[in-house]
């Protein structure tokens, strides 16, 4: 329609904001949402408010809870000794899924981007430190984006480490597992070469 | 995580009841939500709100209004004699955009599928028939999808109106413009063959 209604004009317009959902997707959805009995709207309208109103940071590793310590941290049979750095929550989903790795989180919220306006103090960088001080941690793998960025956060918490006396590590870069030479950049290849192994 | 939060949980699945939403889209649109100051999440709830409490049917077509008549079935200009019946809301959105049509609308709510369930009651197809013997329609414009339900729906609603004099037409079936030959299956050959023009 040349004039949407408002009410629907809104939606799709809050539709768009959410990432991979273009003015076409959102269409699709808003009328989706509204044909039938319009009980996802509001399910959906109600998980959208639970959502803001429970989960909150966990106070140890600032992943998502709806409790003081998310079920990560609170799981004794986690090893304590080993912290893996995040940017975001969404990245402790994506290990948890792997399922090889039984240490605790930490998540710094973002990465350093000081053209945007996000320095270590926007990241949970001193609450990071303050966790290791605490003792009891012997490796920090920094798990940050195999990006200038993300090497650049590597390398500060990394210095901000120094001296603490744990080891710190960061995740192999080489050729993504399944897919083939040719699909790989040239930096991959450098990644590759540099860090190939004896069989 | 192997055990995601409740609230998170249950806002990814309502996430993947959304048309084009997959288990991974709703992820990483609950983490977008979730990041920052939540901001988008609360408009999104409130606009889902909105649209559940102020929109409903045209009185007349059946197309989404927050009024009792639709913007289109309130503007004077429109050509009052003609009717295009669609399937749904978005139909008309989609004739709109496309700009050429200066009638009105009929929306029937979806398309005849007996196997599903939906016979000629659960569309507004009496209402249909109820408008057009008011008088004032010069042509009723058959618009559902080019496809076996969408062509029965049509047949079953050029029956209903037999007898009352107008002109009931369907839309042309041939070629996509802006397409390739190539990518043209049998049937769209077919329908381009049989409704051929001379020059």
């Amino acid at each position: 329609m040349p004039d949407p209604v408002g009410a629907v004009a809104r939606l799709q317009q809050e539709l768009t904001r959410l990432p991979g959902v273009g003015p076409k997707s959102a269409e699709r959805i808003a009328h989706f949402l509204l044909s039938g009995d319009r009980k996802t709207a509001v399910a959906l309208a109600d998980a959208l408010r639970d959502v803001v109103a429970r989960v909150r940071p966990c106070r140890e590793c600032f992943n998502l809870t709806e409790g003081e310590l998310c079920p990560i941290c609170s799981d004794s049979r986690r090893d304590a000794g080993s912290i893996c750095v995040v940017e975001t929550p969404r990245d402790i989903a994506l290990f948890e899924r792997a399922g090889s790795f039984r240490g605790l989180y930490h998540v710094l919220g973002g990465r350093l981007a000081p053209l945007d306006g996000v320095g270590p103090d926007q990241l949970t960088l001193a609450a990071l430190a303050q966790r290791v001080r605490r003792g009891g941690v012997r490796e920090v793998i920094l798990a940050t984006s195999p990006t200038l960025e993300g090497d650049g956060t590597a390398l500060y918490a990394s210095n901000l480490l120094d001296g603490t006396g744990v080891t710190i590590t960061k995740l192999a870069r080489g050729l993504p597992s399944g897919s083939s030479l040719e699909l790989a950049n040239p930096q991959m290849l450098v990644d590759a070469m540099d860090g190939r192994r004896t069989l």
